[in-house]
This record gives C-alpha cells, sequence and structure tokens, in this order.
C-alpha cells in the first residue's frame, strides 16, 4: 500500500486516537452506535494559575468537521490492522457527520468547567471526533491565553510573534501565530501565517546578515539602500552602544537622510535591556532620531516585559518567540472531552464521571452557559451554567451560590445575559458564520475588557464565578449521593 | 486572492521567518546573493539538563528541501506587501534549491556545540531555509530527547505515547509519534502516525465507554465481545480494587474464558499506581489470570516511572501523554542557526558571532564532526569537532583538551573514529538514502548503548566531551583576539 505523504493533510480524519475505531466498533458491535449522547470539551485549570483564558481554534475545528472522511487509503490501512470486521469498515466507509455541535466563539473569555464546545450526536460519530476536536481547542486557546497575557504586559505596544522556528512542528508555528494574533499580538514573523490569514508581517535581519559584511556599518549601509522606507538595524552583533547604535545613526545621516527617508527603528537581541534601551534612546535622540523606533526581544514574557517598563526602559516594540509560541511556562492547555448524558426513550439521561479526585467529577447533562453583564459598567459578573432549556429573566433578581460552599450566595440585580454557546453544526451541516480574524481579534479585545482588572491579573487573580444553576446542581448533587451507595454495582 | 487552505501543505516554501525574504532580497540587492555560505545547525544546551539529546527530524527536513519552490500565489502574496521588486520576486520564482548540506543521522545521540546540519550555498539560499530547518530539527529532536528519557526509566518495559488530544497542533501530535518512536517509545495511540510512518498502534477504551453503559460489568462484557483476543479494560472509572478489577474479572470468566480467550489488560488511569499495580496485581494472579498485563497512565514522566518501579508497583506498559509529546518539563529545543564561514577569492574565510555572553559565541570554519569509540568496549570516548579536511589517524594517539579550561588535556589510544555528518543534499539534489522507521530507532538504541551511564543519568550527568582540533581552536582564539582590537570599526 502506498503511503500518501503527511505533508498532504486536506483529510484530517485519520488523526485520532486508535480508541477511538475500538470504541467506535465496540458501540456498532453492542448495537449502541446510533444512540444519541452529549459531549462537552472543558478545561479544569487556567495555565499559570492565570484569572482566565481566550478560546481559539473553533475555524480549524469546522475545516475538520466539514472534511471528515474515510478514503481507501484509510480503510485499507485499518485492514491491516486485523481488528476491524467488514461491518466496521463499512460502516466508517459511509461515515457522514450527522452530529450537532455548538461552541464559544473564538476571542471569548473562558473559565475553568465551562464546555467550550457541546457534541450531540450519534455515540460513535461523537466518540471518533474527539482527539481531533482536543487537539485543535487546546493548542490554539493555550497560545491565545499565552499572548493575551503578553499583549497585556506591553501596556500597548505592538508585540510581534517570532517563534516559527522553536514551535512544536509547523502547525505550531503557523496556528500558533493565528491564535497568538487572535490573544493580541500585533504582527507575526511567519510569512505563510500572513499569506494563510492575512496576519501582518514583520521581520528585518539575523546576526547573519552583519556578519556576513566586512563592517557592521556596511552591513547596515547596505539594508538601508535596500529598504530606504523600512530600515530596521538589528544593533547588538557586536556591541550595542559603542558599535551598533553609533553605526545606525550614521547610517540614517548617510544614506537614508540624503534620500529623503528616515530610520524606522533599531532591534536589541540581548544585553540588560533597560539600560541599553534608555541609552539607545538618549543616543537617538541627541542625533535627531526621536522618531526612530526601539524594539528588544530575547526570551521575553509577560513577567519580564512588565519589569522592563517599571524599569523605566525605553520600548516601542517586543518581539516575543520561545516563551509565546509553545507557552512555554505551561505548555498545555488540559481540555478534556466528557460525556455528559445520552438520550434514552426520548429522555435526556444525564451521566457524570464520578471520580474519588474531586477535580475530576464532571458535570452531566445537556447544558446551557449564560455570562451576566452589569447593565451600568458593562462587566462581565458571573457565568451560570444550566441545564438546556432554562431561561433566565434579565428583568428579575437571580441568586447564584458556589458549587461547593453553597453557602456562599449572592443575588444579582441590573443585568443583561447572553448565551456563551452558539450553534455551529445542526445534523452535521455547518450554520456558523465564520467572522474574519480581524473581527475575531476586536471581539477579544472588547470581551477582555469586560473582566474585571482583579481577573486580569497576572498572579493571584480572583476567581471569576462560575456558578451551576439551582436545577443543574440538585441533578448533580443528586447523581453524586446515589453513586456513593450503589457503586459497586454499578 | 484566494487562500490556499493551510490544510493542503504539500509546499511549505512559505514557513519562514518574514526576515529570511528581507535579507534575501538585501543580498541580491547587494549583489552578494550568490556569495557560498556556510551555516551551523546546533544547540547550546541539552534540555533538562541532561546529558544527551537524540537529532530527529531529518527525513520531514528532506522533504521540504525537496519541495522547495515558490507559487505564483506565494508571489502573489509577497507582492502585496509592497516591499519586493520584480527582480527579488523574479529571483524567488526561479528559486532551485543549489545547496549542499549535511546532516547527523536521525537517532543519533547528539550534543551542544555539534553542528547537528551544515549547509553550504549561496547565502540568499542558505538563508531562506533557516526556519524550517530550525523548526523541523527543534521539534523532533525535542521529543525524541524526551521519549529516551522516558523510554529508559521504563527499564525495558513498552511505553506507549497518548498524547494527541495535548499536542501543540496536528504535525505536534503526528510528527511527535514519530520522533518519540525514535527515542524509544513502542507504540503510540495516533492513528494516522500509524498509518504514515508504519509505529504500531495502541487503544482500547476511555471512561466515556463505561459510563455509557448501565454498569461497568456490562460495559467491559461488551468490549469483550467486541475484541475477545484484543480485551484491555479500563477499570477505574468508579472504584479500581472495589468494581473494576473484580468486574474485570468477572468478565474475563463468563465471556473471554468460555470462548477460548484471555483478558489481555487491565489500564488503571488515576489514583496511587504504586499501590493500586500491586493489589491489583495480586486480585488478578489469584484468579489465575497471571498473563493479563497491567498499564497504567496519568501525568506519568521519566521521574514517576522510575519512582513507581523503584516502590515495587507491578506495571507492565506505561502510556505517557502530554508529558511527552510537548516535552512538558522543557518545551524547547534551542537549536539555532548561525553563519561559520564565507567563500571568497577560492578560500574558506571563517565567521563567528561574538557576543558579551560566553554562551553565545559561536565556533567559525567549515567543520567536520569527528566521534572516537573505544575498539574493545565500543564506548564513545568523545567528540571533536575539527576544520574540514582534517584527518584523524585511528591508529596515532589523539590528544583532546578543553576548550575553556585547556590545560585540561587527555590522550586517546585504542579507538576508531567515525565522521558524524553525512552528506544529504550535493548541489539541491537528495544523494541520502533515508532509513525506515525501524532501522532508525534500533540504530538510535544501538548507539545510546555506546554512551556510558554517567551520561545517561536524568540529573547530574557527567558531560560528554566535546572538544575542538587543535587547528579549529587556534582560529576562533585568534578572531577571539583580533575583535577585540577591532570592535568599534568591524
Amino acid at each position: 500500500m502506498d503511503r500518501i505523504k503527511w505533508t498532504d493533510k486536506t483529510n484530517m480524519s485519520m488523526l485520532t486516537d486508535f480508541y477511538e475505531f475500538t470504541m467506535s466498533k465496540g458501540y456498532l458491535d453492542g448495537g449502541c452506535a446510533e444512540k444519541i449522547a452529549y459531549f462537552d470539551l472543558f478545561f479544569r485549570a487556567v495555565p499559570e494559575n492565570g484569572g482566565y483564558a481566550i478560546i481559539a481554534g473553533l475555524e480549524q475545528m469546522i475545516d475538520y468537521l466539514q472534511n471528515i472522511r474515510f478514503n481507501p487509503e484509510d480503510i485499507a490501512y485499518l485492514t491491516t490492522l486485523n481488528v476491524f470486521d467488514e461491518k466496521f469498515l463499512d460502516y466508517l466507509r459511509a461515515f457522514r457527520l450527522e452530529c450537532d455541535i455548538w461552541a464559544i466563539p473564538e476571542g471569548t473569555p473562558v473559565f475553568p468547567g465551562e464546555p467550550l464546545v457541546k457534541v450531540r450526536g450519534p455515540i460513535a460519530q461523537a466518540q471518533l471526533i474527539e482527539t481531533m476536536l482536543l487537539a485543535t481547542i487546546n493548542h490554539q486557546s493555550l497560545i491565545a491565553t499565552k499572548a493575551s497575557r503578553i499583549a497585556r504586559a506591553a501596556l500597548g505596544r505592538p508585540v510581534f510573534e517570532f517563534g516559527a522556528r522553536r514551535a512544536q512542528g509547523y502547525d505550531a508555528a503557523v496556528l500558533g501565530a493565528r491564535a497568538a494574533y487572535i490573544g493580541g499580538v500585533s504582527a507575526t514573523s511567519c510569512a505563510i501565517a500572513g499569506q494563510q490569514f492575512g496576519i501582518p508581517v514583520f521581520g528585518t535581519m539575523a546576526h547573519s546578515w552583519v556578519q556576513l559584511f566586512d563592517t557592521e556599518y556596511e552591513a547596515f549601509a547596505a539594508y538601508a539602500r535596500s529598504f530606504p522606507s523600512e530600515t530596521f538595524l538589528l544593533v547588538d552583533t557586536f556591541d550595542t552602544l559603542h558599535s551598533g547604535v553609533p553605526n545606525a545613526i550614521q547610517v540614517a545621516k548617510d544614506i537614508l537622510e540624503p534620500s529623503g527617508h528616515r530610520l524606522k527603528g533599531i532591534r536589541i537581541d540581548s544585553g540588560d535591556l533597560a539600560y541599553l534601551t534608555r541609552t539607545a534612546r538618549e543616543m537617538l535622540d541627541d542625533a535627531g532620531l526621536r522618531d526612530c523606533k526601539i524594539t528588544v526581544s530575547n526570551a521575553l514574557d509577560e513577567y519580564i516585559i512588565r519589569d522592563l517598563l517599571i524599569q523605566g526602559a525605553c520600548i516601542d516594540s517586543f518581539g516575543v518567540g520561545e516563551r509565546l509560541i509553545t507557552s512555554r511556562a505551561e505548555p498545555v492547555f488540559g481540555g478534556v472531552y466528557k460525556l455528559s448524558a445520552v438520550e434514552s426513550g426520548g429522555k435526556v439521561i444525564p451521566k457524570m464521571k464520578i471520580s474519588e479526585n474531586i477535580g475530576k467529577v464532571t458535570t452531566p447533562c445537556n447544558k446551557e452557559i449564560f455570562r451576566f453583564f452589569d447593565r451600568d459598567t458593562g462587566k462581565a459578573l458571573a457565568d451560570v451554567i444550566t441545564v438546556a432549556g432554562e431561561e433566565i429573566d434579565d428583568n428579575e433578581p437571580y441568586e447564584i451560590f458556589d458549587p461547593v460552599q453553597t453557602w456562599k450566595r449572592k443575588t444579582l440585580l441590573n443585568f443583561t445575559t447572553k448565551r456563551l454557546l452558539e450553534p455551529v453544526f445542526i445534523n452535521g451541516k455547518c450554520v456558523y458564520t465564520r467572522p474574519d480574524i480581524q473581527a475575531i481579534r476586536h471581539y477579544c479585545e472588547d470581551q477582555l475588557n469586560t473582566l474585571w482588572d482583579s481577573i486580569l491579573r497576572f498572579e493571584n487573580p480572583q476567581n471569576y464565578y462560575v456558578d451551576l444553576s439551582q436545577e443543574l446542581w440538585d441533578i448533580r448533587n443528586d447523581i453524586l449521593h446515589r453513586s456513593r451507595d450503589t457503586q459497586i454495582t454499578q
């Protein structure tokens, strides 16, 4: 059998954990493949103990779901494994998505325990799509969340994403650049991300450029001649203050200004960025180059950016690489995909996973999420997860309570609510109008502005309220108590 | 302009940092695009302070280089940016790889400072391929290195790679599974990695399977009926010892044994794995199921695996997810790509980057790497980086010395040497015979066995000697001293 090349990835249907196939076959053999099941994709903790995450990846999830098919080569491969019979292979050959799927739009701030994606459909189908949904949402939400933190640390200064070379593979570079842009980064170094997604691209020179020429001055001069209106010079190859900045100033005078151009900027990639940028700023200003921007790079993240700005560094923009593109400090977004209900005899039967670890107990039922906003300030007050079908009257007081410390209660008044989950597929057909990436990025920024500063803090943020409605809490509590009595025989 | 879909990735030529384009245009404008340059791809430190790394990714690097082309859509996109002239766009249209490229074969243990890949070619070309070479080698070497550590911790027991859902994108899942297999993992859960690379696949059931049925016993029985000869049961959904293991035993007796089958195994995914596996082992043995394997999963890595085995856990195999597929403890393999020489007037002129940070000073010249093996034990003694063209006589004593503490010297006797860099492209044509993945994996295992245990230790390993030949050291030292005198004008 010829292997198709990995690089031809139009069809991702085989990117699935093998157990999705074995379970689907098992459901088919057990006569329950068509049983309607509900799954929630949710996460349990915000990376780096942050106060919020940003969901991203919905567009690629839709791409995958629209193209899911098992081709003859896929069937041929599965046949070689000698564990699947013709009945199951026929099932895969005929596979057409029939699920209903809801999701929270990309760019929305989201919180632990909330279904980011909800799937309703024949269990064999809903099971098969698990791995790709998780891989897609986990990765892009991880990077969008990290980018949001880094962009916020820069206090309005542009952040450039420079991480392609340290990304964990090609999708990590390209879709990571996409997620970073959604999360608030201003541009990417990754040309194909610019080409494919319309993200602004940025880049000028590496140290190798400067090394190639006999002198730093010649290197800068050659660049200025080639890009007179876009001259950004990397000034730290030999000695930033004694060689790089003086040579940059000289080239501005000798080459750029006579032809009516200005030196656009310098980049510093090593050393004490606070001291070097303050001194470089003075040197540039003294030379009449007040409009010359200073950009810095080198192992930056939100913590270092914050400290540099506190220390009075003179920085106009930041280039951020590996610590953004891998979310180095916490490189996993721990989304999971759990069964929450099944339909039987026309009724929705809640299902939950009960674990000795309280953190791993799931919330059952077909659910909805409502976000409450204060009518006066526009600020988000709380999210409440309800059983699907519950209504909330925006004109009546609504009491929320902590699902564990249930005596902690609060009555919300003067609010509007918004349902977070939007329909994306109905009976396997996409019903979602995809916003363009600029719209997603602006939406993300707007939504972040609805969060109180206490939620946005990098360290020790306040917990945003994500509560259960009384009805949902009662169902969950009832199952928990009944399970204690019947665990062995369950 | 229509956007091609990201998922159609046969051509990765645009996956490059934007500055590779601006520099290439600059070289062209400066009349030096055809100047022959040498670049080294190397790394500066082993992740997690380990004693060795494993190189991987060469096959995908070759795929990329064989397909590098700039298509009309690529040119159209670059045109929209208004920074490139027709001369440069014509250069890209006509781009055909002409570089010579050498690399260390996949699966080889490698050490900081060694050129893993060496590129010789027109500088505009050698520059343009930087990002993809780094992204490819960095990612797969990272995962192969981590996999090697985890597989070694398991002391011969199989390790299954389960990480697709937490990988940083699709390539991270699929090529990560490939790299993990090279590094010593025995199988993957990722079906497409099995399909594309011939890696064994493994997987059975999730908690959702168990939840779907009315009882755990029914869930196990249904699975046993569907996969009688491959029954692996996940026993921790409700209570491992009071429900999961007893139900698994009962299903073995009721369903499997009457039809002449055996229970293949159980999997435990939570709780105290040392205690649970010891007790489960006793229960299985007492029930006559000595051949039933126990596999465990849940946030495993080399440290936890080592501790579980020290504590007498009864485990036959391990499933490892996010901590392997993202190399969570250290998710970046810091490979860099640096200019080392240029040709001028028929001579090779060494180039080096001089940094105030001693760790960032590069080693100049067109280089070779020799690995010295002891003739009696077969163990690797040291690597020596030389100027290309230097010969080492295996029948003469060879003195190595520490490049920093140069008084530390050692004379090697009774050795054989092997050149680590092999030709991969000559004048843009691939000359490398790709080994299949099984061969790479076996080669990796063999090569690891040439390293002393002191190098293989997880914590505080001995440093493997990577020294420079006297000739290379002299050139480097000379440039360093001359640069101090001429820094400002350089």
